[in-house]
């Protein structure tokens, strides 16, 4: 393998991301110096958080250069190391974007155990979208036994562990999510308690059905009606872990149109960025992982084939037609 | 004195509140029995919280109900008492609402001290309004000596207390108020760094002006666009303290339309209700009682002269026309 590709952000989207904002590119693989390792990746995650670097309006991140590879984290392996706590071989997981190869100096480089996890998994449950919910779940909703949970997007990535994390707290666990055929995962092979439809119609109406004792905790994912809906729920006290907007990620403007339940319930809203935390991240993947290893945290994949289908899945991903995490296999 | 007089709610408010939905009527002042107290009431508190109890949509409290006296905190004095722990000539606060007398079995009756305070300050900044001020300040908004802090309604009972308790901590207190007198007074007579008469036209540009080092912390009274423009301004892991949103007390929605900020820059936005948290009163209370008799707690008061002029009073609360604390003069 003497060159690889990679994909870089051609130019910014105005509105919806299209193929044309991408770039496919091929390059030498370089030769590494004292220090380095080179690493393989097989996996690339697709995530929302990558539509916002898109943008170079003001936010927590800077954007993402154009021309550049574009950002994101991977799973791979170690084809040649110069460094000495890597070797030829190791599994790894590390921030080499929309590249079929990576170059490190084991700075941000981790070692993954594959004896019982399935690689890709740690871009999913055991990575950075488990801990998201993990923290959401934990240190933000904070949920005891016998309170009602709702977690928008609830079929994805992150929202499928909120909704099984609450279960095994013992709580009633309801999902949000678009279309008959998620809905139905999510009750059926998650194990929430309900999950409503909100392509189906009667969002505030369904939510309500399933939310007789009202809602103590949110994770929310999307933002817009489906963010209002699960507010117009709440209890008093009621905790908001705010954690993406993806119903706005095409730069519309997502009010919260009942703003006002906010005071009237005194709920807590907190918005937060899962990387700003890596102080529990060893606590949370730990238990994440141990979770997966034994059954008990379920998850499902969408997995396109090769860099070059990268863009149309995550267009998909923006759109909501992926089902479960969204990777890119690379090898 | 036979007979006194008191305010009912005549009808529910459907917009804009009327003279017509109070009506004032006369009652004989009753006999007070064993462990009762008979309480002269002086000053009658006018609140943006009223508004809500005079609509029967869902709420944290119970609407106030239809033909009996408006709801209201007052400061009065003990005429008659039957019960061991007051006597004749204390002055007290109390709940008896829009009414010119009271009675009491002393359960939620304060004894208060007006040798160094005076006694319709106990309505104000050292009351509820002073109260609210210091448990959204203290334990919400937690700014330290340094961080820049919003607030609207600057020149309002509650306003006014939180810039000058930010002043006193060394904050850069910066207020939002409606024309030019109140922000003069804002920053002249209470000490703030800066006051945007939102008003004049330039809310956004002003603010901006007006913070240049961000927003860290907001004392939110009014919603609607004044709090999405102090959302525009916010630091990341801005606290904002929502007291009230007295931009929809008619019924009108006040949707947070600068949303997205509460994500990117990862906010902590709480609702709350001062009197949910009366294990902090004494200790608030005493500390604000500190301040107003050694002046270094300025506040200012509009005083309607007599029950009848009540409703007009209110009215024009809620529509921003008081100047400082709204009281009603009963005596």
């Amino acid at each position: 393998m003497n060159t690889y590709q990679r994909m870089v952000l051609a130019s910014r989207p105005s509105g919806e991301v299209q193929a044309s904002d991408f770039r496919l590119e091929t390059a030498d693989v370089p030769a590494i110096a004292d220090g380095q390792i080179l690493i393989r990746n097989h996996y690339l995650s697709l995530d929302p958080y990558m539509r916002g670097r898109m943008s170079d309006a003001k936010s927590y991140a800077e954007p993402q250069p154009l021309d550049a590879t574009m950002i994101g984290g991977t799973v791979g392996q170690v084809v040649e190391s110069k460094h000495p706590k890597f070797a030829a071989g190791d599994f790894v997981a590390g921030m080499f974007g929309w590249s079929e190869i990576g170059v490190s100096d084991g700075a941000l480089l981790r070692k993954l155990d594959t004896t019982h996890i399935p690689l890709s998994a740690y871009l999913g449950p055991v990575g950075m979208p488990g801990m998201t919910a993990w923290f959401g779940f934990n240190q933000i909703m904070q949920a005891k036994a016998g309170e009602t949970v709702v977690v928008s997007a609830a079929s994805g990535a992150v929202g499928s562990v909120v909704g099984q994390l609450a279960k095994l707290r013992g709580c009633r666990a309801v999902g949000i999510a678009g279309g008959k055929d998620k809905c139905d995962y999510v009750v059926n092979e998650l194990g929430f308690d309900a999950c409503i439809d909100y392509k189906a119609g009667n969002l505030e109406g369904d939510l309500a059905a399933a939310t007789p004792d009202g809602v103590d905790a949110i994770f929310e994912n999307v933002g817009g009606a489906v963010f209002d809906a699960a507010l117009a729920r709440t209890n008093a006290f009621a905790r908001v872990a705010l954690c993406g907007m993806i119903a706005g990620y095409n730069g519309e403007d997502v009010p919260i149109r009942n703003a006002r339940v906010l005071l009237t319930n005194r709920l807590t809203v907190r918005g937060f960025i899962v990387s700003e935390h890596m102080e529990l991240w060893p606590q949370g993947l730990t238990e994440l992982g141990g979770l997966v290893a034994t059954g008990k945290l379920k998850y499902r994949e969408s997995i396109a084939d090769g860099l070059a289908a990268a863009p149309e899945a995550f267009m998909g991903l923006l759109k909501g037609k992926n089902f479960g995490k969204q990777l890119v296999k690379l090898i």
